[in-house]
């Protein structure tokens, strides 16, 4: 029996090679642990657009609103650079973000122990971190109006707007809330709210969601400051919540700071469909990466854990997500290491077959 | 004779303390070198508020538009914090920005070859760094409008909206290129143009602007992208160029990356005025810091190096300026440093006081 439905989109750059193992993992679950899945494909971003000349077809579109949980591998691409912004590859990615109104993103930022040494900071600042940073996703700045370029007095002006409602913020504060009651039950929420009026609006609506949550302890700074302590201390933390612009960029400083980019997964979470289930759609942290592409060399397990946290957010399968992780953590421990992640002594280089290959060994 | 005129805003929290430093080292130079200001000072932030009800009097805001330039300490504590926005601290400073029409605030971020161990970053990725940011600092979703906390179906909304014209984003870039041609001659610019229509116009108009400076390679990255390079290996930047937001966000954790975040300046650069010299406004980068305020532990070389940016850029004294950030070298060769930097062994401890002793003596 089918455990739930699967839409599976590769994109573009690596995301076709990382999402290939992906695959493998998937068919191992169905052989070997009796977790068979209905898979589907399809496309999104350029490759979408080299075929229906938009970035995601009406009927992927759809398909992804039916499915238990949406699995996507990167979009974007030099190729693309000077589409008309309409069709860019990135507007793919937005519009199922925006429709399937994915609020929650989480993006863990954690330093995997065998990785320590990777990253740009010295070891005891970033050795055992482990961080969730839950990001508005479908509010704020990328989706406000008025937005475009105009002409005025004789000028092109460039016009975006950050928006957002008390029931926005409310519910993407809950989430986070409910993350750090799991976790360290430590909250810190942050905007500008010493500059910007919807930072102001945004505080005050997360202190009020607070009563409801008298075990987490709850602080606020202002972003750049956050950006600052994620530098020097990220330890400090245990879940943050900020907004859609302010996680974009915070999240990707925290995610580069562990020296684990190829390995971390995210999670977009929305309101839950008639089965019980969260809307959901499942995408490693890194990007496309064209300079790679089709070398073999990317790193395949930001991918395929960002399917273990499928397993454990959409399918209610944490036993089976914490065996997927296991296996990852051995074959690290084995000193296996991708491209990306080459540069210590005494590891084995992979390409991105052999790293599939090892994880389903290590199963 | 006076070199020229000097408005001096110590602010709140730290700020005294720092600033009383800074006129030391003026006074010294009015002695020894023969160079003296015109100084006068006056109030900015919560103790502005404290005694006029605003956190800039129109007559102090008169004072800085005559002057030659303006050196401010830092300005906020949570003693203001409930105010309403529209006294908020900040906004005095935010105003100075405004109204003096300061549209480019350069913030280097250095990392001091005395203090490479202090940097969370490892040693070979932050040593000899030396990067310059420049911001955008009159426009964007800072000062855009419609801005404000609306109510539409019976919630409250905030609404921020960014805004740039090409002339806004053309007279920063050409600062921006005339800096890379006074150093390494690489300038990379940072948006979201994969999200933001003002992102677009903004690498639109920079490119034109590249045509002016053939010497200079132009490079453009997603701000998301950048902060993530700025984590991982700075040394690859010359200039970078970003509007207010990101450039407040990227600049701090540019800042904090150096380790040397009590010692670093900034400048905050407008139009020429009568007599030639730019509007100017300098201050460190480092805020109140009311946690520490009237201990005598904060660091007063950001605030003095801020003084040296004034002698370089606003009284064409850069032999000066040199001598200034020689002998602040020569104080933490010899292992003087404030408690923010101690740590290390076989330093010495010292005080605000002494520290300014101790590269008055330097001098
Ligand atoms: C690809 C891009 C549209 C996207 C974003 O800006 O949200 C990416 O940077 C991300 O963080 O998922
Ligand atoms: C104090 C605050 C208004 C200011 C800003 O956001 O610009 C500060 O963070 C800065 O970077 O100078």
């Amino acid at each position: 029996m089918s455990v739930g439905s699967l839409l599976i989109l590769p994109g573009d750059g690596i995301g076709p090679e990382v999402m290939a193992e992906v695959r493998r993992i998937i068919d191992w679950y169905g052989e070997k642990r009796g977790l068979t899945f209905d898979v589907s494909e399809d496309l999104v971003g350029g490759s979408a657009y080299d075929k229906h000349g938009v970035p995601l077809a009406d009927e992927t579109m759809a398909k992804a609103q039916e499915v238990d949980a949406v699995l996507l591998g990167a979009v974007g691409g030099p190729k693309y650079d000077d589409l008309d912004f309409s069709v860019k590859p990135e507007r793919g990615l937005l519009r199922l973000r925006k429709e399937m109104d994915l609020f929650a993103n989480l993006r863990p930022a954690q330093c995997f122990d065998a990785l320590a040494d990777f990253s740009s900071l010295k070891k005891d600042v970033i050795a055992g971190l482990d961080i969730m940073i839950v990001r508005e996703l479908t509010s704020g700045i990328y989706f406000g109006e008025p937005r475009g370029i105009f002409t005025e007095n004789n000028e092109r002006v460039g016009v975006n707007t950050q928006r957002y409602t008390e029931s926005e913020i409310d519910r993407v504060a809950r989430s986070a809330f409910e993350l750090a009651m799991k976790r360290g039950k430590k909250l810190c929420s942050m905007e500008k709210a010493n500059v910007m009026e919807s930072g102001i609006l945004w505080r005050e609506v997360v202190t009020e969601v607070a009563k409801d949550y008298p075990e987490v302890e709850l602080s606020h700074m202002y972003a750049d400051a956050g950006g600052m302590q994620l530098a020097r201390w990220p330890k400090q933390f245990d879940v943050i919540v900020t907004d859609n612009l302010f996680g974009d960029l915070l999240s990707d400083v925290a995610a580069m700071l562990t020296g684990s980019l190829g390995m971390l997964p995210s999670a977009s979470l929305g309101l839950p469909m008639a089965n019980g289930r969260p809307k959901a759609l499942y995408e490693p942290v890194h990007g496309s990466a064209p300079d790679i592409a089709g070398q073999g060399k990317a790193n395949p397990i930001a991918c395929i854990l960002s399917f273990a946290m499928a397993l454990r957010y959409s399918f209610d399968e944490g036993a089976e997500a914490d065996r997927l992780e296991a296996a990852i953590e051995t074959v690290l421990a084995q000193g296996k290491r991708t491209a990306d992640l080459l540069g210590e002594e005494g590891v084995t280089p992979v390409s991105t077959t052999e790293m599939g290959d090892a994880i389903l060994d290590a199963l």
